[in-house]
C-alpha cells in the first residue's frame, strides 16, 4: 500500500467520482483528493429525474441530499469529508506527461492548472444526438440534465401543454410518459422505432405487458415507427415527422433516443475506446494509461452473461466502480466483476424487470437460446393480495447455462430478479433454480416460487417437452386439446377448432388423438397443459407442445390489441 | 433408469406425497402410486391456516384448491394424474419383510393390505406436547390440523371469545395472534418461554421490532415467562399458571409450543431417527433401509451454513423434496441439498424475514460471528414510498463466511432475504455482497442495496472498525461523540453526555477527544457515524465504535418499552 501523500484528480462528480472520493480519503486520509464536475452540483440522483419532473419529488435538491436532510453540495465535500468540489468547472485539456488538469471555471471565466498523481475519468455520457434533423426550439428537449426535468417542469406548470410527443421508448422515455399522463394530463406519444418498447430488456410478448399497460391509460404508442425529422409549424409548435409519412403535431416534444459515453477527454490522451464507444478499463478500472482510472457510465462493463463488453449505464453499478477505484488506487484488493444488466421499471402500478440476455440479445452473440414461459400468482390462490405475475426465462440449450429473466407483475416482482442476478453471476444453470429456497410465507410468496418453476418447465424442455411462445398460439395449425374445466371456458372460446376435454377427462380419451400429428395443449396459466404434454409423450405421441404461459398470459398480451 | 411396473405406496398426502406422486406419475406412467391419508383431504395448504381461521380465507376447502378452483380430492387425483388416493385411512403397520402396509379405513373400520415395492415416509409432523399440565376442554387447542382452525372459527363466529391467550411465541403464535386481533377483536395474550418472539429466527434486537408491533397494537407480550399449568375455573374456563405465580383466565387457550416430527412408523421399522427426533435421509431422500424414501416435516434437514441437521418444516423444502423422491425413485439423478432456513412472516403489515443463523445459533455451533448491523430507507430519501428497514447480518470472523441475515420493515424486505439465501447456498463471503447487483428503480430501491451495505460494514469490521449493538448503547460507559445535526438533535436528546459536533464539523474537533479512551460515535442511520469512526481510527485513536444501525434503530426498538 502506498502511502506517501498524493494529489488525486476525479473528473465528473456523479456517483463513481463521488464514491472514488467518500471512500478513498476514508481509506487514506492524507491524500489530496479533488472532484471537478461542469454542474453546479455534484452527487444527485440522476435517476430520481423523472419524480422530480413529474412534481412527484418536490425540489430538485430533494435528489441531492443525505438522508438527514444536507444538500451535498462543496461546503458538505469539504467540511464533512476533507474532499474539494470544484462545481461548475470544466477540463479543457489533461496534460498527461506533466500530470496537470487545465481547467475553466465557466462562470466567471477563470483558467487554472492543478497538478495530479493520480487521475479518474468519470465523465458519464452525455444524451445521444438523435439520427434525424431537429431544429432549436424551447418546445423541445432532451432529458438527460436536471436542467432538462427543470425546463420542462417549469413549462408544464403554465399549463400551455397538452400533447407531448416522447422519442424514445427506453427506461427514461417509459417513465417521463407515465409522468406526463399520470400527474400533468397531457396527451402523449411515445414512439419507438423498434417493435417493441424497453427493446434492449424486452422480447416482444413481455414488452406487450407494458404496451397494453400505457394504451389502456392512453398513451399512444407509435412503434416501428421511423422519425424522418423534427420542424416547427408556423405557431412554432414541434411537428413530428415519420418516414412513413405519418406526422404528429404537438406543444413539446422530447428526445429520449438514449445516451453515449463522454469520452472526447480520455480519447484526447490516448486512453483506449472499445468497439462500444466506451473506455476500456480492466476489472481494477484501470485504463491503459498508468495512473488514469475510469468508472460510470463512460466506461465498458463486462457482460456476466456473455463475457462480453456491454453498455450498462446505471448509477447502482457506478457506485460500485467507484469503490473499487478508491481501492485499487490505494493499493487494496477489489475487484469490479462485471454485470447481469438487472433493472426494472414501474409505471402504473405494472412493474417490469429484466436480467441479462434477451432473445435477440442471446440470438446476436451466437448463443442457441431455449425459451420456457410462466404464467402464476404471486402469492397463493387463496391469498386476497394474490397477483398475477408473467415470465419468460432463457437459459442456454445443452448447458442449461441461466442467460435471462423477465418478468412483469404489480406484486413481488423486483425479488426474483435479484435472485436471478445473484445466481446468474455464479455460473449456475437453470436445474439449480429448482434448488433455490425463498423466503415462503403466503403474504408475500407461493410455496414454489416462479424460479423453481421456470427451472423445471427448462428442464422438461431439455427432455424433450417443448413450450410454444405465447404469441404464437394464433397460428398454430396442429391439433389442438384445450384442457380448462367447462366453467373455465364459459364463452370464452379458443376462436379455433380444438377438442376440449377437461384434466379429469383427457386422459380417457387418448385415443381421439392421432400419435403423428402435431398437437399443442392449451390450459389457463400452463401446469395443467405442462403436466397433460407429459402425459401424451410418455403415450408415444411424438410432436406434443404446451403453450407457454397458459391462455392468461396469451390473453393478457393478445386480446384487444390496437 | 428401472421400466417395470411398480407399486409404489406414499405415507402422508401432504406436500411432499402428493408432489412426489405427481411428478412420478407423470416420469413413470406405468407404476401404481397409492397414497395413504389419515385426514379427510389430501394436499391443502398448511401455512393457509391462520388466514382460514381469522376468516380472510372464506372456505376451508379454498386452501386445497387447484388454480382453476378444482378441490384436490380423491377423484381428482385419480381422473387427471391417475393415482390413487385414500384418506381417513391410516397405515397400522408396515410390514418390511413382506413388503405390505397393514391399513385402517378409520370411517368403516375396514382393514386390508396393501403391498408395495417401494414406499415412501411423508408422515409430516404433529403438535408437540407441552412441558405443562392441560385438561381437556373444548376451550383449548393447538393450532396444527385443519380442525383446530375450524374449530376456533366456528366458536368465534358465536361470539363468545373475549380475551384469548396464546402459548408459544413461533411463526403459528404470532400470525394467529394478528388474526385475533385484526379480525375478531379478542384480547390477545400471547406467551413465550424465550426472552422474544420467533426465537428460532431472530436475536432481540431484531425480535423488539416485531414485539414494539404487537405491543402498539394491544397484544399482551408475556416473555420469559414459563408455564406452570393450565386449568379450568369454574365457569370452565381455562386460567394459565406461570411459575412466577402470575395467572391468566380467559375464554379460550391456543397451545402453540411448536411441533415434532411424526415418526412412530418409520421407528417400528428400523429407520434410523437423528438426535433431532427425524427420520435421516441421505440427499435423495433415501432411508437406511433399502426401498424407503421419506421427505417433509419427519426429516431432518442438512444446514447449508453449518453442514449439521436441523428441523426446517416448511412446506416450500417439502415440495422440493418431493420432486427428488420422485426423481430418484424413478432412477433420475436429482439432489435435496439442504436448507438455509429463509423464512418471512408478516403481521400488521410489518415484514420480518431470516435466513441462516441467529447469534445464539451460531454460538451454540461455535461458530466465531461478527455482527453487523443496518438502518435504511428501503427506496432514495426523495420517494414518496420510501420505507424504513432495518437489518442485522452475521458472518464468521476470519473466513468472512455469511451465516444469517434478519430483516424488518414494511417495504422492500423479502427480496433481500432471498438473496442471501440463494448466495448462502453458494458458500460465499460478507466481500460478495458488495457485488450483488439488483434491479435499481428508484420507486422499489436505493442504487445501493442493504446487502451492498451490510458487506461493507462487515469488511470494515474485520479490519479494526466496529460496531456496536444497539441493545447496548444505553449501558456504553466510554466517551460519546453525536455527530448528527442540531435540527435533528433538537429536543432528542441522547438521555446522557455526549460531546456534540455534526458532521461539518467534527474534523475540526479531533483534539478534543483523547486518543487512548474508548469512543462511541453516534449519528441517525449509521453512515454518518461509520464514516467519521473511520476518520479518528485512521489519526491513530485504538478504541473506537460507531453504534450499528444507529439511533433510529436503537430508539426503534428501545424507546418506550414496556
Amino acid at each position: 500500500m502506498e502511502n506517501t501523500k498524493q494529489n488525486i484528480v476525479i473528473i465528473g462528480g456523479m456517483a463513481t467520482g463521488c464514491k472514488t472520493a467518500a471512500r478513498l480519503k476514508r481509506i487514506k486520509p492524507d491524500f489530496d483528493v479533488t472532484i471537478i464536475e461542469k454542474n453546479p452540483f455534484v452527487s444527485y440522483g440522476t435517476c430520481g429525474m423523472p419524480y422530480f419532473a413529474s412534481g412527484e419529488v418536490d425540489g430538485f435538491f430533494d435528489l441531492a441530499k443525505t438522508s438527514w436532510g444536507t444538500v451535498r453540495d462543496a461546503e458538505y465535500f469539504k467540511k464533512a469529508k476533507d474532499i474539494n468540489v470544484l462545481t461548475e468547472t470544466i477540463v479543457e485539456r489533461i496534460d498527461y506527461e506533466n500530470k496537470q488538469v487545465e481547467c475553466l471555471n465557466i462562470m466567471d471565466g477563470n483558467r487554472f492548472s492543478l497538478p495530479f498523481d493520480k487521475i479518474v475519468i468519470s465523465t458519464g455520457a452525455k444524451a445521444r444526438k438523435p439520427p434525424f434533423p431537429v431544429p432549436d426550439s424551447d418546445k423541445i428537449s432532451t432529458f438527460h440534465n436536471p436542467m432538462d426535468a427543470k425546463k420542462f417542469r417549469d413549462y408544464a406548470q403554465t399549463g400551455k401543454i397538452s400533447k407531448a410527443v416522447i422519442i424514445g421508448g427506453g427506461f427514461i422515455g417509459c417513465e417521463l410518459a407515465e409522468s406526463l399522463v399520470n400527474l400533468w394530463g397531457i396527451e402523449t406519444h411515445l414512439v419507438e422505432l423498434e417493435n417493441r418498447l424497453l427493446p434492449t430488456a424486452l422480447d416482444k410478448e413481455m414488452s406487450l405487458f407494458l404496451e397494453k399497460t400505457f394504451s389502456n391509460t392512453g398513451i399512444n404508442l407509435h412503434l416501428s415507427s421511423k422519425v424522418e425529422k423534427v420542424n416547427l409549424n408556423g405557431s412554432g409548435n414541434p411537428v413530428v415527422h415519420f418516414f412513413n409519412g405519418k406526422i404528429i403535431e404537438s406543444d413539446y416534444v422530447f428526445l429520449c433516443v438514449g445516451i453515449e459515453p463522454e469520452v472526447e477527454l480520455a480519447r484526447s490522451i490516448g486512453i483506449k475506446i472499445g468497439d462500444k464507444g466506451s473506455i476500456v478499463a480492466d476489472s481494477q478500472m484501470k485504463t491503459n494509461l498508468e495512473n488514469v482510472w475510469a468508472g460510470g457510465d463512460c466506461v465498458e462493463v463486462k457482460s456476466r452473461v456473455t463475457g462480453k463488453p456491454e453498455l450498462f449505464p446505471f448509477g447502482s453499478l457506478a457506485n460500485r466502480q467507484g469503490r473499487v477505484i478508491a481501492d485499487s488506487i490505494a493499493g487494496l484488493k477489489s475487484e469490479f466483476k462485471g454485470a447481469a444488466g438487472a433493472i426494472s421499471l414501474k409505471v402504473f402500478g405494472l412493474i417490469i424487470a429484466s436480467c441479462g440476455l434477451t432473445k435477440e440479445q442471446a440470438n446476436n452473440n451466437g448463443i442457441n437460446a431455449g425459451e420456457v414461459w410462466g404464467s402464476w400468482h404471486d402469492r397463493p390462490d387463496y391469498h386476497p393480495d394474490s397477483k398475477s405475475l408473467f415470465g419468460k426465462m432463457l437459459y442456454e440449450k445443452g448447458t442449461m447455462k441461466l442467460l435471462g429473466l423477465q418478468l412483469a407483475g404489480r406484486g413481488e416482482v423486483t425479488r426474483y430478479i435479484d435472485v436471478f442476478s445473484a445466481l446468474i453471476s455464479k455460473g449456475v444453470t437453470a436445474q439449480d433454480l429448482l434448488n433455490f429456497e425463498h423466503a415462503y410465507t403466503p403474504p408475500h410468496s407461493s410455496p414454489l416460487n416462479p424460479l423453481n418453476s421456470l427451472g423445471a418447465m427448462a428442464e422438461s424442455q431439455e427432455e424433450g417437452l417443448c413450450a410454444l411462445n405465447p404469441l404464437l398460439h394464433e397460428q398454430y395449425e396442429g391439433n389442438i386439446l384445450d384442457i380448462r374445466e367447462p366453467v373455465e371456458i364459459g364463452s370464452d372460446e379458443l376462436g379455433k377448432e380444438a377438442k376440449e376435454f377437461p384434466i379429469m377427462e383427457y386422459r380417457e380419451k387418448l385415443a381421439e388423438f392421432e400419435k403423428n400429428k402435431s398437437l399443442l395443449i392449451i390450459c389457463q396459466k400452463g401446469p395443467r397443459s405442462y403436466e397433460a404434454a407429459r402425459t401424451f409423450v410418455n403415450e408415444g405421441f411424438t410432436d406434443v407442445m404446451y403453450l407457454g404461459g397458459g391462455l392468461q398470459f396469451a390473453k393478457t398480451v393478445l386480446d384487444d390489441e390496437e
